[in-house]
């Protein structure tokens, strides 16, 4: 697929010089990602479009508008990012725009999974819509697999192929996103083969998502046709995939940092257009402090990568497997987004230009993103019946005595693998009652859409020590969850959470400690990154006050609890699953 | 886009062992272009496509119906000829294919605007229905300079944007084929816009054709779509195609041989995967003596090419040129075209397999290629008035004496560039005669299709000094082409093209020297390369017997003749044609 530029027999006559073009830029050193070397230029654009690059007569007479004398620095092009979930910022897509074009990051393939899975299509059109006219690309790639497990937990919507054939007409569609259900994949489940069917019919990428997989299961995965993965954690992972032609999108997010392992495992190899880069998820604090591709880009050069390679990675590389032609590199035809940085190391960015177009520089917006009204923005999500402490209590079969209990465990604070555990656990007047024991919490996931569902269990080694954690960030169906020693605490958190239309509340010896609020969809706020980025620090301290002070992000320990995908049980709004086996477990056997 | 696999749940299941595979290839050396490095394997193959490489368990118990012990040897990708012209072999797509599989190549991207000129769409369809069914894999370009100059030649047939848009049905088009109008790109000349538009329509790659095009035109041509080359012949011009995003088809054929001024060209390029391989125009003799894409590789590999990126080059880098997603590297879900060589010096071809099938072994064919009648193969296509000596002298406007006309030069004996150059001759009974000057030559083109237009010229240092040549060859209108000192023998020439319905005739005194049929819309014989070669080596010895001895093809001199592209001075059925200004140029002023 190539952009297209909106009079081409006028980019012609700008190519030739026989009309003005709308932007020089000189005295550049441009790093060319097609032949891999950097040459002295000037750059030529009009209507958005590179014109001409002159490589041989850099003093010429310049015919344009606007002269962006770039003072000797680098010229590269505009970044890409392979893989990313907007509303894993928290900010509307509009915020964050404001966020990462600054860094240099014109091009984002988004996937949002997250708020299909709250408000279905519609979500998925808001997020398109809500970009249109913005000074970078938001291209999306349709959500594969919402629900996450179809029958083992209800969100908010339920995609099958004619949906994705629906949304394939918006346009900025370029993919099929993150194909997480490999084993309906591999095993030829209809459903899952129906919805690729209908991406392939569409000429859509099939992004991949293939966390572990290797040797035959990943063979097959690829030959079913999903070939990209930024689920990449491994040496011997990283290798095999590359052996397999698949593309790794090299990921640096909020919780995952994956390029030391990934450049380890493919140092070998002679060639790495197939590598890409990617965020997938970083939050609002981190793209202030660090960046966003531009700090994956200087992490991959840290790490020993070449500097052009990093940045090719970050640009042409991703182009390609996206498959739009002439984006992510600085040649006649290609978009002209581009970005200036002061050198190949540091990847500090200077100027941004997108489409032709002076967007940012310093690490200022030239022009301000108004915001933009859609109706979506002011629906409360959060449907959810009124709560007694009945509901968020466990009722045991005996009504005093010790029984045993089938609880999930955490295996270490980091990380947010599973396993079913089997526990003796108090029960008074009939409830579980797990106060003399601190590594224990009770859980509760409580759908917020079209049912009255409410599963509770028992967790250990969760992390709090004391009142409730509580989100509507919960992936991937983003039921309302909770996390608690005490009740009270839990029910407060739940009322705060249902009155605010969504987020995330903290709550101990029945005082919030913090709320942070996020409107949209329940996933994300309506502030922007310098506004969120103290809520969000502040809510990571309130939780960090419960116990979870270890682990690297306090936030996102609760957000991954319900994702029935991630080994071996987790929960859902029916109850405890066995992620392995599909099936839901009995709390008293 | 991707070639499919009939049943993808079937494949699935090979990949994870569940099924019996069709193939395996042990104890092989896989050569993996994706990575560029060596690993021994085990690959699998199901219903045509590669289901699993082993990389581990090189011991596994394997599961097949047809074993091939590679022995050890390198195991590559089918190679892909980024461009040809199988008309130029002189043999039809069935014989072509029985000689070029032998040699490795598995996929052609052909173009067929030789018999496009001839036959029209019909011929265009010709050559795509009798390749169905083939061992090996023929893809379509749409020829889109159909006649290469119009209004200032006369062929068989006249493209536009709508038989575009038809042609585009064919199951095997891919492209638009070698868009070669390369002024009218970049001024935005209707007729070849509607061209190109009606091609980005149905979403076709532009293959481009670009000789000596640098800088600006260069960067115009390519912003217009059009981003590959084949036609690149200079050290600096390689290097500034590649620096503009151009994809190199580098080019080794019976007459242009460009291996080395590329690869010295983009020696300094950090990456080269936009280097592709072609043949364009190799005929029979070669393709047997030399070979086919393999004999490319090797010479590129000669000029110091890292074997790898060699082989890359006439694969991979093809398939993504071609936009075929899962062509040109053995890996899960790509197509099963595989060929086992001895070293990576010599690129030998020991086994060829395509689509998971053994189809050739020593250079020779598993199974007979059959042919197949086709109604185009049984129509002459020399539709030429009964002519008369008269027909083929030049009238002069005085009856005796001397007068300056204006003639073509060759520039060299090598080389089909030519000049204008005024020249004073002889004049007996109001004809010109140049008996007495052995470098000068009749020339005449004689429209054989749709007119009776006949154009008469002089031309020096061709390189015959008696008798007549003769062609249906004569690109890209296909007229019928003489040269001739003496118009007996141009008669006579004339009169045996007609009979046989095309092809090259070489006459002398009155007798003829050798025919070549090529009844085939006077373009292509229906012998096999072993038959053919025979016959062409006949025919270049009667050539040479005119005094084409030092040219290095005595075949092609007279083929380009027509071809108003070249600069600076050719002929068409209406005239001598100066091809920069696109004007006739008068005999007598």
């Amino acid at each position: 697929m190539k952009l297209q530029h909106s009079n081409i027999k006028e980019l012609l006559k700008a190519s030739l010089n026989k009309i003005e073009n709308d932007m020089a830029i000189t005295n550049c050193q441009l790093v060319n990602v097609i032949t891999g070397t950097i040459h002295n230029a000037i750059v030529y654009v009009h209507g958005g479009y590179i014109s001409h690059v002159e490589y041989d007569n850099l003093d010429e007479q310049i015919n344009a508008k606007t002269i962006i004398d770039a003072n000797g620095k680098y010229l590269i092009p505009g970044f890409i990012d392979s893989h990313v979930h907007i509303e894993s910022s928290m900010m509307t897509p509009r915020n964050f725009a404001k966020a990462v074009i600054n860094c240099g990051t014109t091009t984002v393939v988004t996937d949002p999974h997250e708020i299909g899975n709250v408000h279905g299509k519609a979500g998925v059109k808001y997020m398109h819509d809500i970009a249109n006219g913005l000074p970078m690309r938001q291209l999306i790639d349709i959500p594969s697999c919402v629900p996450s497990v179809p029958n083992l937990e209800f969100s908010g919507a339920d995609f099958v192929a004619d949906d994705i054939i629906e949304l394939a007409q918006l346009e900025r569609v370029i993919g099929l996103a993150e194909v997480m259900s490999y084993l309906d994949v591999i095993n030829g489940e209809d459903r899952m083969h129906a919805i690729l069917d209908a991406a392939k019919q569409r000429n859509l990428y099939l992004q991949g998502h293939a966390p572990f997989l290797t040797g035959r299961n990943l063979s097959a995965y690829l030959a079913a046709g999903p070939n990209t993965c930024h689920e990449t954690r491994d040496i011997f992972e990283a290798k095999d995939k590359f052996k397999r032609g698949m593309f790794i999108d090299m990921r640096d997010s909020s919780m995952c940092k994956n390029v030391p392992a990934i450049l380890e495992g493919i140092k070998e190899f002679r060639y790495l257009d197939h590598l890409c880069i990617c965020t997938d998820d970083r939050e609002s604090d981190d793209i202030l402090n660090d960046g966003h591709i531009n700090d994956v880009v200087r992490i991959a050069i840290r790490n020993g990568m070449h500097p052009i390679d990093a940045i090719r990675s970050a640009t042409y590389n991703t182009a390609r497997e996206i498959k739009i032609e002439n984006l992510g590199a600085i040649a006649p035809g290609f978009v002209a987004d581009m970005v200036i940085i002061d050198n190949l190391k540091d990847i500090n960015v200077e100027k941004v230009i997108f489409e032709g177009n002076l967007v940012s520089e310093n690490g200022k917006l030239i022009n301000k993103i108004e915001d933009i009204d859609h109706e979506i923005e002011n629906i409360n999500s959060v449907n959810i019946k009124e709560l007694s402490i009945e509901d968020l209590k466990i009722k045991a079969p005996i009504e005093n005595g010790i029984i045993d209990v089938n609880c999930m465990i955490f295996k270490d604070l980091q990380n947010s693998l599973t396993d079913l555990i089997k526990l003796p656990i108090n029960v008074v007047d009939g409830y579980l009652d797990i106060s003399n024991d601190k590594s224990l919490s009770f859980v509760a996931v409580i759908n917020r859409f079209d049912n009255d569902n409410i599963a509770l269990a028992v967790v250990k080694n969760f992390g709090i020590n004391k009142g409730c954690v509580s989100s509507t960030v919960s992936h991937d169906s983003h039921n309302l969850t909770m996390v608690y020693h005490n009740v009270d605490d839990a029910l407060i958190c739940a009322n705060e959470i249902k009155s605010i239309g969504g987020g995330m509340v903290s709550s101990v010896d029945r005082k919030i400690l913090h709320t942070l609020k996020l409107k949209v969809a329940g996933l994300m706020s309506t502030l922007c990154a310098e506004e969120l980025k103290d809520d969000v620090i502040a809510m990571k301290q309130a939780n960090r006050e419960l116990g979870l002070i270890e682990i690297a992000n306090p936030l996102l320990r609760i957000v991954t609890l319900a994702l029935p995908v991630i080994p071996n049980v987790k929960m859902s709004d029916l109850g405890m699953v066995d992620v392995n086996s599909k099936t839901i477990i009995n709390l008293f056997d």
